[in-house]
């Protein structure tokens, strides 16, 4: 029987990975400081703080888990990429990561970042060739991990891949962020301010997230894999699909606010790797995820409000 | 007042460096699992393991210290290379770390290694220019914690130190390695065998290693810094000069022992960033740093014989 633990199991993306990893023949342990039994029938959910190393210990003993899922990480909005709380997850994550390992653990996956890649050399990124010289503590801490990661799996006979997750959008995400933040503005018929929106980027929709990080647990491959579409838009063309579906053209202001510093014109992931070693590919059009996750909001929107 | 916290500091670089912090005007508080108060008047022992994160916290928050010397980590013979345990200290340090800056800490230096250098790769190791690839986990476990520690102290203008040590023998340092190996076999009248000799490292008498780690200290610098004497010897010029002093000439046996795979040739450190930007040199020749050694193991043969 395969036995995966997976972490942040209610959080943006691991929600969505449990029905496909319950489909996938896992017996699935959901770990969360928060569980949500509604979000999937036939999951076992396990109440807990990860960072709490005798937590989580007691809890691989119990499970003696084949594969491990760890998505649990700080992301909060404009806070995760310099906080000091990248540090305790860089903790927690290694000790998680031995007990896993201690009790039988099999086949590891864990969530990285585009953020690992230098930004100063990046436009299309490669895991072999752009060089990893992250430019924040959140960057630097996920490469970390993935470093002492690998040494330690290569040492154990474990297999581990590192799903470099490059940027995500869909229902239940953030109202902060840049396409709630857009799609909320526009359906409350507000100005939307924006930066330039001339940067490039590659945005999948989060069910896709979730299922190249279930594909990839799946799979045989290992080592640094990009998350990521393989199609890319400036953030003016997301904005402006949008406007068109929403109906409200001209509602969002470009170039309103500062570009961000540091900010790469171009940051698009090379998906050879994905497409071909793991053999997966997005189910999403950003016309088809736009779409849903408008309707979403719609349905979500007073209760966004109210919050 | 500058209090200084020091980690390991009943290890073998620790207990060098206690009456060195004190005459430099440091208010010492001396961390172990196994205090030693004989080792030095006037330091404060705190008897802890700092795995355990709330005695760290606590610790952190009653002396609110201005300085941090990191030394602790697990250093078992033959062992440490590749032991779980260091995951175990990265996660340890990363949370002293965090827990030190909390409470108001404005200097940290850390103990790396020159085992975080690409061995494919060098010979005489520059901080700036030899890659970073390390080839065991405790290479990449200790070059993690850097990168890690770097980028937080960067956020928080906390200056930091990365002192990389490289080879070191002296009074006290576990009888399988090297030096001791050798000098043990020799005031035995014992045949000692030896891989092929050839191997050029550069060896430091311990107490210079304490002594630079305090200069490092007391100094301005930052970054990574290679801790060494700038003077190379093959392992048989060392062991020649051991027999020559002991008058046991013929007894090192070279070759005897296959040499450890991965080992580089040639392993010798550049000291312009320590004897120029930090203003510090070593007080030990090689031929005085083993006639105290063997002193030493004159003194405590009989007491390691037993062991």
């Amino acid at each position: 029987m395969k036995r995966v633990i997976v972490t942040g199991a209610s959080g943006f993306i691991g929600r969505y990975t449990l029905q496909m990893l319950v489909q996938a023949g896992f017996e699935v342990h959901a770990v969360s400081r928060d569980p949500d039994p509604k979000l999937c029938e036939g999951v076992l959910w396990h109440h807990l703080d990860i960072m709490d190393d005798r937590s989580a210990g007691a809890l691989c003993s119990s499970i003696e888990a084949t594969h491990l899922m760890h998505l649990a990480w700080y992301t909060e909005h404009g806070k995760f990429w310099h906080a000091g709380e990248n540090l305790d997850w860089v903790a927690c994550s290694l000790r998680l990561l031995k007990q896993f390992v201690q009790y039988g653990g099999q086949r590891v996956v864990m969530a990285g970042s585009c953020a690992e890649y230098d930004w100063s050399r990046v436009d299309c990124c490669s895991e072999d060739q752009t060089p990893c010289n992250p430019a924040t503590l959140y960057g630097v801490s996920k490469h970390a991990l993935h470093q002492v990661a690998a040494a330690y799996c290569r040492n154990h006979q474990v297999e581990l891949a590192w799903g470099r997750v490059f940027f995500l959008y869909g229902p239940g995400e953030t109202g902060s962020r840049f396409v709630p933040a857009v799609v909320n503005g526009l359906l409350r018929q507000e100005s939307v301010p924006c930066s330039s929106g001339v940067q490039v980027r590659d945005f999948m929709h989060v069910a896709d997230v979730a299922s190249a990080f279930v594909a990839l647990l799946v799979s045989e491959a290992s080592g640094a894999i990009n998350i990521a579409s393989g199609d890319s838009h400036t953030l003016r063309g997301i904005g402006e699909e949008a406007m068109r579906q929403i109906k409200g053209e001209g509602a969002v202001v470009f170039g309103a606010l500062p570009d961000r510093q540091g900010d790469p014109a171009m940051l698009t992931a090379d998906v050879t790797r994905l497409r071909d070693g793991v053999g997966w590919s997005p189910a999403y059009s950003l016309e088809q995820g736009l779409a849903e996750t408008i309707a979403w909001w719609k349905q979500n929107r007073e209760e966004n409000d109210a919050r």
